[in-house]
């Protein structure tokens, strides 16, 4: 199996005045993802998902999104300087018989393939796929001098106990095990997790923000998860786009009510993303299939890219 | 008639480390009512809905949305100790050839039955059911030494004239003729209500706490009800879903824009719950028919339910 | 062509203590615009739209839905004083072979017909149609000795070029090239507008208040809007649907999320109405046959006519 | 003993594009005082203080500085409007051999000159004088059809009993006793009262607005205090200095850490001043002769007439 | 040397119905500490300040203030069950011709004092003395199996090096050095402690929670803080007056702007004190001599003590 | 006359770890200005002051508070490269017989001064003084190709006419008279300017931010503030120190009450200044010799100069 490559990027205006990331966009190779601001990689697999499926179509869906927003930050002016790698060899995947099987052979060549991406000194942005992705997209950056932290936009804690297997549901125990220091938790729900896996992240130095912090301030709820990080010298941040309310995000794969408004998010993940020290970004559990008509979920997913670009974009 | 027993619940997680309601709530009988912090009461009634009906089918919908929901409220930790009383015997009258005019008695039968819980020392969670079983569900607290108010949150006052009879916009214009010492309305919508039943509100000694008030802060809004209610010894809770904004709680007879969030009521309906003089809540108009696909507004009710509890949990 | 008699208003509720829009609203004629607090004039012209046609349905939808609103705002008390003077003759250029020809002789008509209403000194509630129709709308207001500010309601700046024909993405760079003294776009959105277009506006003495802005405070956001037009002597409010949220507001053309509730933008209407310098308003964009099944979109855009005429009624 | 006569105002500015209060306050006499929009009538009392004196020295402090304030509200324009009863014949209470037992003395004599102002359909603009002269200035409401209310800023509740005479510290025990209906106290300070007050109060039917609460919004802690007042047809506004903060009121008899700030208390009177149901407002407890060098509080209290004047002005 | 014997306390009021700490606060002996739900411990020693000293005469002065502020919180009640211990044998090392070549010595003496208080199961609240007492105050916690955490209302870090012995700048250097396990510093301000510090306080796993983030919301902040020390077992509370803003406490040895105000800290200060983790409590840097002439710096600290055991008494 | 030599800069601390502008701040040369991030240049002069003098001595004293402020900013890291051009030649004017005769000379000799500041492409820091200095500071931006606007942090609009000769009150008249394009005055105060100013200033296009709308989050404010300069090039930024209450800063000629708080001005400063237009800041009319004995206002503006500086910091 090998990468998929990109697609031709266009934008879907015809005025001449308008500058979509249609139009700037550019398809690379690995060779020269240093070259930019950021690549996106994408990652075509929902094998492990709990619950309902549909995440494997996310790469594409919000490819087709983005291609028509404009890249126009009203405070940071236009985002500039983005690439696309393409999708990483995993949607075989998803069609094997038993795909539970594979989850961990996935997260392996994941963080291969991510690792090289790393390598070249570039800034990936993960277009998932399913929340087990993370620990190939993070587990890269472990392992060597640099303390590192996970902000996670989440409704959920994903610390289950991948005894019986890796799932969507177990990637920060499995990324605690493997040497992750810090993990805040942003835009988490009550009553969606379990106690033991709330005293589990709290014994492992994990931060919880609820969704009820986000609502108080999300400028200053995006400053305390930094915070919590503080002795992280590098970070990355993941999006479950589960974190949104259930308004906002119907296409995940298990929506709930009490979460945080695309506003809120959007205004966060520039914030977080404006910090030296992220070093990489993802979007997961984006199920184009579970979505409502109008593609809201998939709308929000790819506007969510373009406010962390505009937050990378202002540390220049 | 007589009550249904309650159903059997569990929990609809495979992972031993998961605690959900489904898990906890312990069937019980009317005599054991004053063993647990909380009893679910069940009232499947419709018949004195103004529009649209269904939400006969709200307390089916509302238990099995809650025993897929986790114990964990992150501040207050696992909630525990809540039972089941099974259904009020009220099912028939709707579907009695003439429901309008059984309104009455289905109040009569539900006062009779809610006393019963009351005298054991339980505080019920009553999961209607339309918004004329408040009449049953708080009667058999008036008439006694203590001063009674209610806290409503629901985008209209309801406080209409029961001269041609109770119906779902009726209840307290009925409690005040029976003795309520207080009502305040959290979360109240301009331009659905009208001039003559604000006015009454006011003259009775009602408060009225707009949505947009909640928008400026929620828990202080909350705060203020409870103030606004200091005379009062008891105090009950009633949740109209249609406080929520439309397009949190489709599934409501009359939804409408410019309401609150779930992440809102939420927090407001733990904070309400933490006070001791709290002795009993509902929810009602919630209508499993109107609902979307997803169940969202059976969802937010279920969720509701369990963060009033977390609030009585607080107390200890 | 001539104009189109309004419709008979009525109520919708059966209680006599209700008073709703359609009991209070008057169907008048031109001739007696002067002795309302306000007039509605429909607009139903959707030629020009780019993208999803459907706002020429919005003078009936939009009127229809008025009629069962209640008149009561609870701070303001009940709102009357309000007539119809049916729609403007533009529905048949919408079955024109080649309506995008058209935009211009429709801007003509209806500057011609608003200007009839201005002269009786009334203050019009134009219900459009598209947003092409606000150069009708306010062109009567320009080339006087007054100077002319709009409080744009949009998630856009709809600034283009009008080089190839007027849109209704043209309307306010038609305006200030007619005379338009200031222009301030409250709720735009990042990301959906052009660099250009930002560029243009803010050379043009135009302020951008982006949804973020609206998020940390309705009512401040709604002051600094005036504030940025303090130059002016008059000033015409225009509301583009789209600037609520996806969520709230999925009737529009290009709905988008990161934007505005409803909560938000009727606090903001009446605040902003209540400036003694307000002299008319219109609502455009409103497409039902793009509305969700409930009808969300055109809801909220009879709420937002009774937003904005509590607060014109403030200034009594 | 008889009425003491306005001094001569006059403004301090040699810029003639200054407007200050010294320039358009009016002498004028009972007769006429239903001619202006307010009257200030002046109380030089303070023989029932519980503590440190002083505050007879406020009517003439606090006319100086009010007389250097320019009359420009920006959001209001200038006030006008104002005239000048000069002082009550209470002075010579103040030098008695033992003023405590004139106490009730004053009272009646305050009354008698306070009910000719209200006959007159003045709003008076009482500045004392400590806090035993509110209870003659309210009195004149009591008794008639109209519903009456307080609401009172100040850090403590002033509802002792009055068993040993009245003082400084009994006047709304007296007033409720006399037939007061509400009574609204904001900025309220935790540990300044005892237990015993505030039950008193709370069973009452007063409401306690605490300094905290006006910390999360003064305005809507504003509005909370008019709401708890709904039901009252007119409305007494009392300003105890003691109300702000030990920094910007030291000149107070006791002042408290704790407290408002200038800034939020002069948010606050505009806010509660610009409903038509307030018919009269007082200053109390402002000592001169135990303030900063530099007139801090009578500098604020100078003010706060102002701002309440502008709330008033902003009713037309 | 040894203990001083507790002042005999009494009220200041004369009217029955109040009730002032100096009513209920009880002289007691180390013996009975455990009995009460918290016990005063005073350390008169300023040795170790840098700077202006005058805090060894805190405990007397906090105590005659305290002893007049009445016992009523309004949303906890009657603060009660309080002792005092008198004074811990320090006073003695003030005055010694050498005064910094005692401190460690102090430090010891205090460790062994105060650990007597813990082993009883007080809650103590130590009345200062300078900031070098918190060694004392905080080691007994230390080497046993729970994780300890401190949160610091303080506008330095107190994180120098003690290579040139202890002195007030610090305690919290020692403290890491003798197994604290997390400090979070609530209130810190900008340009008044060093990068050095900061960065060795980040190294070591504190938090930093600036003044400015107080300023958008004390109770947030006061969560975040705790949330910091989510892994913490126990956790003490210090309290070094200079947090406050210049203007609010004036009587530290080194006042400085852009601090927090005494509502913040009070509510803060409630708030924490709520967490059943927190077992001890102290001010420090309290100097009488340097206060403002209206005792306004000991009076906020007196109500500090009023305000932490409200957040204690909360816990019942 | 000619320029003073900087004073030798030196710290106060004796810990090596510490490093304070005295340590850092190096004197230096016009020559060599271009060479730092900003430089320092004193204005001892107040002979245009209306009112109180003392400004004079403002330069020296802020540098003596200045020299013992830390460096470290929490967000921003330490402060570096500043630079001391010692006092520009004015000393003398403020004892001339009649020095309300030299304003005019002394605003020229001012302008050449700064001129030769901003030519070698440095950034100013221009410590005063009192407010006619801006006329010097200023005008060497005007009259260029570039648009200019002034961000004037002031409890007033100085937009008095300069007919009888400029003054400290008539700076931004005559700036305007210059050519100045924009001005954003922001902590204006309520009843301490007159009509005719604030009419004149919104004709001149210049916007109003009053202290209400500072306390309701001064970072919005300060956002504002710049978006209301969006068409400016270039953009100086001014500190009257009478913008801060009257509690925090009575140094001031004319202190009053209702003021910004010392940490809200910190945080606007910092915001502001981090604006890559912003060319030259001021801090004015900070007058020694009327401060309270613990130099709060002295120490506030040193404090400013550094939070200005932390801003332009962060454009790195
Ligand atoms: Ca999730
Ligand atoms: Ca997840
Ligand atoms: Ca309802
Ligand atoms: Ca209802
Ligand atoms: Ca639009
Ligand atoms: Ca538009
Ligand atoms: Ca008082
Ligand atoms: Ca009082
Ligand atoms: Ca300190
Ligand atoms: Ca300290
Ligand atoms: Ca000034
Ligand atoms: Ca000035």
């Amino acid at each position: 199996m090998s990468r998929t490559d990109p697609p031709a990027w266009e934008g879907t205006s015809s005025d001449p005045n308008d500058e979509q990331f249609g139009h700037v966009i550019t398809p690379t190779e690995i060779e020269d993802a240093g070259d930019f601001r950021a690549v996106l990689v994408g990652e075509p697999y929902d094998g492990a998902v709990i619950g309902r499926r549909g995440a494997r179509e996310g790469p594409a869906a919000i490819r087709r999104a983005l291609a028509g927003v404009k890249t126009h930050h009203f405070d940071e002016g236009p985002v500039a300087g983005v690439a696309d790698l393409g999708d990483l060899p995993v949607e075989a995947y998803n069609d094997a018989d038993d795909p539970e099987n594979h989850v961990a052979d996935v997260q392996a060549v994941v963080a291969d393939e991510a690792a090289a991406v790393y390598e070249r000194g570039a800034l990936p942005v993960f277009l998932g796929g399913d929340n087990s992705l993370t620990v190939g997209n993070v587990t890269p950056l472990l392992g060597g001098d640099d303390s590192v932290g996970v902000v996670s936009f989440d409704a959920h804690l994903d610390c289950r106990d991948p005894a019986d297997g890796p799932t969507s549901g177990t990637p920060y125990r499995q990324l605690f095990d493997a040497g992750l220091d810090r993990l805040a938790v942003v835009g988490a729900r009550h009553f969606e997790t379990s106690t033991a896996y709330a005293d589990f992240l709290r014994d492992s130095g994990g931060t919880i923000l609820t969704a009820d912090e986000v609502g108080r301030g999300p400028v200053e709820t995006a400053d305390f998860a930094l915070d919590a990080l503080a002795a992280c010298d590098r970070v990355f941040v993941s999006l479950d786009v589960d974190v949104l309310d259930q308004t906002a995000a119907p296409g995940a794969s298990a929506p709930t009510p009490g979460g945080v408004t695309t506003r809120e998010l959007f205004s966060m993940l520039r914030r977080v993303a404006a910090d030296p020290r992220v070093v990489g970004f993802e979007v997961v559990e984006c199920a184009p299939p579970l979505d409502d008509e109008d593609g809201r979920t998939v709308g929000a997913a790819a506007r969510a890219v373009a406010h962390f670009l505009a937050g990378v974009t202002s540390r220049d």
